[in-house]
């Protein structure tokens, strides 16, 4: 009897999650990413923000499956799946499968808007944090050899538009990046010369919070300098503007935008299969698609309802269903069959500041010294590889004691592909 | 009575040393660097073999003068230096200055070989470190994926021109990357298939170096399974091929090119200056240009003769002649005047590999495990800035213990600019 083989397509936080739970299975493993590491996207805004280097929130999957028998990586692009012939086509060899796992995540959500996408930044991959990175460097670079006060003010202009996790936690790490660091850098440049602004489209900020901690996370940005505007809504967007709907434009040369996000584009090149909102295709259940039980998507990609209503797409919910897909192929190789899948809330937090967060979690809520610390530690606990961990410590110890960002280096002078 | 203005055109070791020596004279002083980094180039190799990360080996320059009550630093480009009006052009303003230390370094020189200069890839840059630690990683995901035998040998050949201390410690570094972690992130790519080339065109590696120690980095880089060409030369390269005198062909993807620099290019912008070899500008004694005594060149672009021969172009020298600069523009400035520069010949070394290196200094010859250690402290010891100490400590303590590299990530899969 041959081995069954099971591939996993993306190893994002879901497919990661899937290939630790079948590693030493016996099954055959073949993981599929068109990067050769995980990336801990939770940590991206901090390698933006000149707190991390690149490489500290990247871990190499070769590494990671080294102590497996029976697995395989492959750095791949993935161009289509044969729901029929049960084989995935890459941009080299087309694979054969017995199961597969869906988790190619997503991308970023423009909503159709070509001059947001053409002038935005985004935080999805790691060079997308290095150009943001540089960008915000190069800005006060061309600030300070700048005299006209217009054209000054739109070059020390940041405008971040979504008030969510990524947007908030963007916000104040840059508002610290310039109060603590770039403003002594710059002795020229005065940090009431600078502006960010975060604009959202809803009534509060981090609606996933409830409504005292979402008030606690305005006051608090706003206590550090940085401009909320909330119900307002980014209809465009030029090299130099950012224009809202009612009309105000602001002058800024840096737009980053976290307002959205839509199923990978793999998800189209499954077929037969029904999309919901974001492109997202639609599981059943238990992960499966529908007339594939051979067939799982997980995380960002797949649809999944809870009490009426998909799923958020976040990595504790990938992380889950990267687990529950696992087990559930483990439960089926030995004749048996799992519940359906539930998502466990484990609650949701944000950091805003040196010191300052927001944590809820089973009910009780968090804010503060007590949330900052609780935040720190889970990053770190569930950053893969103890030498990424030490790093990472101590880039916050340093930071923490010192006020200071080592990492502040230009690497380039043209981004490449920023704006996606 | 107005401050008198030193203007320092480049940032590296030459550049840095003047900086610091001027720092807090009293004097104005101005940077210049077309990167907001110093770079601390002899570890380039490193980050170009998966050992370091970027951010450790380069120190960012605005950090440094934070604590100078009169030093300015400019991010621009130079195109040019007025004598007559002493001024420097540069991609935005004008500058006048009083005193001029001309120090841009150095940069490849192909010898007018285009077909090399296009196909190679060569370690001046901190992106190229880059593009070269991608195109390692890239050559053995690529050979992973290939069952053409001829195919796969040349992906996992690696060429390497120019036996001096970057060929010989990257040749060293990459074969260590290879036999104690690329093999085994392959499990399918046997150590015999890969195959690193030395080309050297002398009839001997490290030629600055005692007989007996060239001998033993030959040895060395041999039993550690470097295949080392003496007397050869490369005549031309094509994406898929590197060329040699004689007729001889390497198939190979991966050349890189160590086996010349010649002066910046703006040696050639500074009008009426004697050129020596490799476009170096010639000086007088006191490093002053000729009929110029305000404008002092340094480093890898002075021609600056010693015992009837130019001194090499190696940062020690850079580092003496910009200490030598600075002290020279203050004893100007106190109405004396320094005698001739005068290089003290402090040794050399190289690290073959891991406890392994030869060092000589002041006639004593050293080489194995003592030399280094006496590499790696040397080496931690001048390179800028605590954390970066810390950091590239922990990281070469991770490497012994554990036979790891951690920073083997693919950040782009195309490369930009690699091939200059």
């Amino acid at each position: 009897m041959s081995k069954k083989r099971v591939v996993i397509a993306g190893m994002g936080f879901g497919g990661l999650r899937a290939a630790k739970a079948l590693g030493d299975s016996g099954l055959e493993l073949i993981l599929i990413d068109r990067n050769n590491y995980h990336l801990f996207q939770p940590l991206l805004y901090q390698v933006a923000t000149a707190g991390l280097e690149e490489e500290e929130i990247a871990y190499p999957l070769r590494g990671l499956i080294r102590g497996w028998k029976n697995a395989t990586f492959l750095l791949a692009e993935i161009t289509g799946v044969n729901v029929a012939d049960r084989t995935i086509q890459t941009d080299g060899e087309t694979i054969a499968y017995d199961y597969l796992i869906v988790a190619a995540g997503s991308r970023t959500n423009y909503f159709g808007m070509e001059s947001v996408a053409n002038n935005a930044f985004d935080l999805k991959r790691l060079d997308q944090a290095e150009d943001m990175r540089n960008q915000i460097l190069l800005m006060f670079e061309r600030a300070s050899r700048e005299s006209d006060i217009s054209r000054r003010k739109a070059l020390l202009t940041f405008v971040i538009v979504g008030g969510g996790p990524t947007g908030v936690e963007f916000a104040g790490a840059l508002r610290e990046l310039i109060v603590y660091v770039l403003s002594k850098d710059h002795p020229t440049i005065a940090v009431s010369e600078t502006r960010i602004v975060l604009i959202e489209a809803a009534d509060s900020l981090l609606t996933a919070m409830p409504e005292d901690l979402r008030e606690y996370a305005r006051h608090k940005l706003i206590s550090m300098g940085v401009e909320v505007m909330l119900e307002s809504k980014v209809v465009g967007a030029t090299e130099e503007t950012v224009e809202l709907f009612g009309g105000m434009t602001i002058g800024t040369h840096t737009l980053l935008w976290s307002a959205g996000v839509a199923a990978a584009e793999l998800a189209g090149a499954i077929p037969g299969i029904e999309r919901a909102g974001a492109g997202r295709l639609v599981v059943n259940a238990d992960l499966t698609i529908p007339g594939h039980p051979e067939i799982m998507v997980v995380g960002d990609m797949a649809c999944c309802l809870a009490n009426g209503a998909p799923l958020p797409m976040m990595a504790p919910v990938a992380s889950q269903q990267g687990e529950y897909a696992a087990q559930s192929i483990l439960a089926r190789e030995r004749g048996a069959t799992l519940p359906p899948f539930r998502y466990r809330d484990k609650g949701a937090m944000a950091t805003i500041g040196k010191s300052s967060a927001v944590a809820v979690t089973r009910g009780f809520k968090f804010r503060g010294y007590i949330a900052w610390l609780a935040w720190l530690l889970l990053h770190l606990f569930y950053l893969v590889g103890f030498r990424n961990r030490v790093v990472v410590m101590m880039n916050w110890t340093y930071a923490y004691w010192f006020q200071e960002r080592q990492v502040r280096i230009i690497t380039a002078k043209k981004r490449r592909g920023g704006r996606s």
